[in-house]
């Protein structure tokens, strides 16, 4: 079988799982669509001959080879899941691409000179219970499992009901030496989000790093009052404060070469006719440079910014990424978003990662896309990657 | 019993039903809480030896006399819902003051000469289906039935089913005739939403008239991305558009004499890092003028502001104001809410309404307030008026 038959037909199978009446894709943590990619996922690997096992924060590993024996191993992958009305190839691609990479490397004879792993990772979007990486953070105990198991979706329910609603026993969830142990090198091949390689013209990159990032809330306060009696002068209006923070986060950003983003907002009461008492929202900020974030920050200080989240710098490994590069011949890049590749090279797993270009830069969107050419492209790279990486002595 | 102890001992009755941790009130039309209003409404009305009837969209009325056979009758009274984290006198003071008022002139032997009702208005504020004054408007035909029945609430309740929920029939919903005729006169007592009589030192105003008033959804279009990797310059980001019309909502106002709100705000995939794909808004705007309220959405055209509802400017009866700021010397007020009282005066009811006074001028809020001894003094007012308008041979 071909590369491009291969990934066609894997492709085609996960095109229906979690897909909405809008054309996005709703494929969120120990839901009934998880389950069926779950499933998937084993069937695809049992079709290579591999034996899927969990970790015991629910990740997937379909090893070729045995890495308590031979390891530590390469392992490539990705996640399956998806933020709300997501786009297909956010995550899948990486899956199906090593999928397909591996059978390459049977087909052609390939002898693995140390085991090779293909890793589903549980939760990356953190779109049900709110905290992203949420399976590899487990794996490598930089999430809490007392913290994890308590976390509530939209409709109250916890990640421990919804782990045991999915036949998953939640007592287990926690840091996995022993799985940690069998990754040698981690690889994660993912569609670029954003046009770094539409403008290098290439369709594929090894990435550098992962930007600063992080999340602040911003708690607006304002007295309810009615909209149709209140006199100006005497309003305390705290939709005005909301205006005044979304513009000056978007000027800062562009004055210190920062991405700002005020994508969350929270109303109350929310109603036509009444001045709110209270707005919240929260602010996404990210940079090349942590002095950029830093600065856009103290811009928006008199707003008050509660800090929920920061990440400092993210550097994969200097020389896998050299290698890569070199081996490659192709541009190296930055990403300003998160990935489970960032969580395991700040648990000290060497790891690299692998970009396919997107042409029109967006993801999180039922618009996001790649070109099959590109993503053909894209599986020979990491085939290329596996053979150097793994054919070693 | 004096004014004071039959204000004090309904109100206190009334004082815990709806009631939210916060301190404010949550009364929608047709729950649990609207069943305990109608059933406290109905009890008070039996102690002074009154029997309730609904009319066929589910309005309350209370009447001391028959208005079929004696009748127009003169009618007094408001409405108990409010709108989300309400305050406690917008509604309920009209019904208990009205209900004080009838039994202080049932123990000094009044004779009334026509008929006296005392009237509980459903759904007023609108909070649960989104249209305000849908009780009084079903009554008068100025809302279609079929549309009110498949108006639906934040649960995707539609209104029929939760008539039906609360045991009352949603095919007899319309304009009642026989329920309009009994009404010859309609005097509602209301708390000032407003400062007016604190500017003028008073308790107790005659209204002119409602404000005209009006509400326009705004829909801003962008396309979702990531938050962390999109480029400032490839965003197309509604949240900017949504700071550039509540800021100019308000500047417009400002310039022109007229009242603007951006009270609602609904935000997709209102994700922390995530450029929304698509914000909505509502604008409510009001003026003493028209022209106002029409130059405040010229300068807001290029939003593309969409009517969702308009009401030109109510005036109640003339002769009947006059009449009645005679009788009281009471100052007269315009008011830029909505009220059953302006429903009634625009199907052709001569109508009035009695303001008391506010002391912040809060409204819709749990800070809503009026002192005791302006509650008692606008129950002296109500009396003197029910006197002189029911005591006529």
């Amino acid at each position: 079988m071909t590369a491009s038959d291969a990934f066609d037909s894997w492709w085609a199978e996960l095109a229906p799982v979690g897909r909405s009446g809008a054309g996005g894709y709703r494929r969120f943590a120990w839901t009934a669509e998880d389950a069926s990619l779950r499933e998937w996922f084993t069937g695809a690997a049992a079709s290579l001959g591999l034996d899927v096992v969990l970790d015991r924060s629910g990740n997937a590993w379909a090893w070729w080879g045995d890495p308590d024996a031979h390891g530590p191993g390469l392992v490539i992958g990705s996640h399956l899941d998806s933020v709300p009305e997501g786009g297909a190839f956010d995550g899948p691609l990486g899956v199906v691409s090593s999928l397909v990479a591996v059978q390459l490397l049977q087909e052609k004879g390939f002898q693995p000179a140390r085991p090779i792993g293909v890793a589903m990772f549980g939760d990356e979007e953190g779109a049900r219970f709110g905290i992203a990486c949420a399976g590899s953070r487990l794996l490598t105990g930089a999430l809490d499992p007392d913290r994890a198991r308590s976390l509530r979706d939209g409709d109250g329910t916890s990640m421990a009901e919804a782990m045991s609603g999915a036949g998953f026993d939640p007592r287990q969830v926690g840091r996995d030496d022993e799985a940690l142990r069998r990754i040698g090198t981690f690889v994660e091949l993912h569609v670029e989000q954003g046009k770094g390689l539409v403008d290098a013209g290439r369709p594929v990159a090894v990435g550098s790093g992962v930007w600063p990032h992080g999340r602040w809330r911003i708690d607006l306060e304002g007295r309810a009052d009615h909209a149709g009696t209140t006199r100006l002068r005497d309003r305390s209006d705290p939709m005005l404060d909301l205006s005044r923070l979304i513009t000056e986060a978007r000027s800062s950003a562009e004055r210190n070469d920062a991405l700002a983003t005020v994508g969350k907002v929270a109303v109350s009461p929310n109603a036509v006719n009444a001045i709110p008492s209270h707005v919240t929202a929260w602010l996404d900020c990210r940079a090349d440079e942590e002095a950029a974030v830093r600065a856009v920050l103290t811009d928006l200080r008199g707003f008050g910014p509660a800090e929920e989240s920061w990440t400092a710098r993210t550097a994969f490994h200097a020389g896998l990424q050299n290698e890569l590069a070199s081996l490659l011949g192709a541009p190296v890049l930055a990403t300003g978003a998160g990935h489970d590749a960032g969580v395991l090279a700040n648990a000290g797993v060497p790891t690299s990662m692998l970009f396919v270009r997107n042409p029109t830069g967006v993801s999180h969107s039922p618009h996001e896309h790649a070109e099959r050419d590109d993503c053909l492209a894209g599986i020979d790279a990491l085939s290329k990657v596996v053979e150097q990486l793994a054919g070693r002595p």
